[in-house]
């Protein structure tokens, strides 16, 4: 089952059920009107969603065309965003970045930090900056929807608890990073609002490409129309999502809808910019420009400045888009 | 105008206005159903929930008993909690503590933590905790509750963006600090679900008492019935929560309900534990240790364990509680 939600002109959009191919779309309002209101009463709203994905894939329902850049982020403001770490080699890479800490590099523990949930951008959404010298990356991520879970969920718990899994660009100020870090108060102006894919589907409905708490497909990334990366999210994943769930459950209750990354996907590797068509490359610029530093002694890959796109995505065998495309501008405010 | 919002089977509850002295309330179903769905659509329900509460506090209508017991949160979950660090008292105090950082002391720019906001605590929630070992502390802060405010605003954008004002307990577990702090990724563990008084006001109805946005009132904590401190939240407060929120900006809009916490409500003194009757003491015990480390080369005052009460209100120069008490007894998760 696949769900968007389509502009509306409230905060928090209307919930549609989009076919398996994102062609067409059908109003899952007799269910619940937005999809934190569906996620608020999973148990009753989940199978009636299913039912009507069925009918709209077996064409007992016409539905309309589905506009992906017509829909919001699935959740357009959410209760909670916790972004973790998942993979090591995204940590080993930029570990040497200035204002990162040795203790970044912890594999016992995921890391985890509570990210501003209250404006989620769309996949379509400009990436807008106050100013062009703040070193403008993206990461490309893997995230999950979840349920409530209780504090000191189990493993079992936090894995059952998992929703609706999804894609997202974790929009990072890298030269801002050095200044929250060092403040002690953790990530706050490093990380403005993050743009997710247009469609969240259940983990079920991805067949063999869930399996473990992780999602088995690689993430592609280009920048204006160059391949970056394509590293497969379901490789290098050290803590998978259950992991990263319990973790954030330690200290306190998580609500219904409360979004989880997995962090920068990475796989390791010793290759660098510009990427062959069978390349892994790198789900962020931060990463890139490390492997340079390590090669030739300095970064040669720039961060993005306006006017750039960047274009994330997650494909199957096949070469599709199963979540639809993240494909943002970048903007400065004063423009 | 006072607004709290009651228990009613539903996650956001039922918005009510409630009379001045706190007795009585009024449901406000009939112009919006719960707080958030107020400020998203604040031009409209604000002159109607104020004609309310003069209908309220004239008697023209009866309405129900308040009971505070039956209030959650003024918003019990929120699409952001965004905390400062205001009062540089409180600041110099908790610097010597371990894990913590010189860098955190700045009088430049305003600290800020992005804290979890999908569950937030009736004032008279307990306080949960996974183990009895975790230093926990409370922390006496006064926040607002705030309508959009986009990114780079000004300080007349940001003041005028304030709509209601209320107190808070920023519940941390102070040996978690320490990890999250090195961890580099911030607070996470350490600040566990924040509790509300149940009562938030419009900045018109403080009166004199709310004034260059910062509220003049001394914020009365007591611990098992012993007077903690009664600081004054207008006094020491470096950055008024105007600064709070354009530094909140800097990097990203705001959406209607995020909240802001002004940090520990803290003045400069060289009083210690026991506290006279006329004594200003401490909003959270980590600064009451620090002072008799300094005075007495060791801690005297122990963190809450369970079974404790903390009892936290802001309170007028009659003495009354205007937003109703935070009062909150500690339990281990296990009982």
């Amino acid at each position: 089952m696949k769900l968007a939600t389509l502009r509306n002109g409230r905060p928090d959009g209307q919930l549609v059920v989009v076919s398996n191919d994102l062609a067409r779309c059908v109003s899952a309002g007799r269910i619940a009107p937005n999809l934190q209101a569906a996620m608020d009463d999973w148990e009753r709203a989940e199978p009636a969603l299913e039912a009507l994905a069925i009918q709209l894939d077996a064409d007992e329902i016409t539905g309309q065309v589905f506009d992906p850049k017509a829909a919001h982020a699935p959740l357009p403001r959410a209760y909670q965003w916790i972004d973790g770490s998942a993979y090591m080699s995204h940590l080993e890479r930029v570990r040497s970045l200035k204002g990162s800490k040795d203790e970044e590099l912890q594999s016992i523990r995921p890391l985890l930090y509570q990210g501003g949930s209250d404006s989620l951008l769309a996949a379509t959404a400009p990436i807008v900056v106050p100013s062009d010298d703040l070193a403008l990356d993206f990461e490309g991520e893997v995230g999950v929807i979840i349920g409530a879970v209780p504090m000191g969920a189990t493993r079992e718990q936090a894995s059952s608890a998992i929703r609706l899994v999804t894609v997202l660009n974790d929009v990072s100020l890298r030269r801002l990073v050095v200044d929250d870090l060092q403040n002690g108060f953790g990530f706050f102006h490093a990380k403005p609002s993050t743009a997710f894919a247009p469609i969240a589907m259940t983990p079920a409905s991805l067949g063999a490409n869930w399996r473990d708490n992780r999602l088995h497909l690689p993430i592609r990334i280009e920048v204006n129309d160059k391949l970056y990366g394509q590293p497969n999210a379901g490789i290098g994943m050290h803590f998978d999502f259950a992991d990263l769930i319990v973790e954030a459950a330690r200290t306190r209750n998580l609500s219904a809808g409360t979004i989880i990354g997995g962090g920068t996907v990475s796989n390791p590797h010793d290759q660098t910019l510009p990427l062959k068509s069978d390349g892994i490359g790198f789900a962020c610029i931060a990463e890139a420009r490390t492997a340079e530093k390590a090669k030739y002694g300095r970064a040669r890959t720039p961060f993005l400045k306006p006017g750039d796109q960047v274009r994330i995505r997650a494909v199957d065998a096949a070469g599709h888009s199963i979540f639809g495309d993240i494909e943002q501008s970048v903007f400065l405010l004063s423009d």
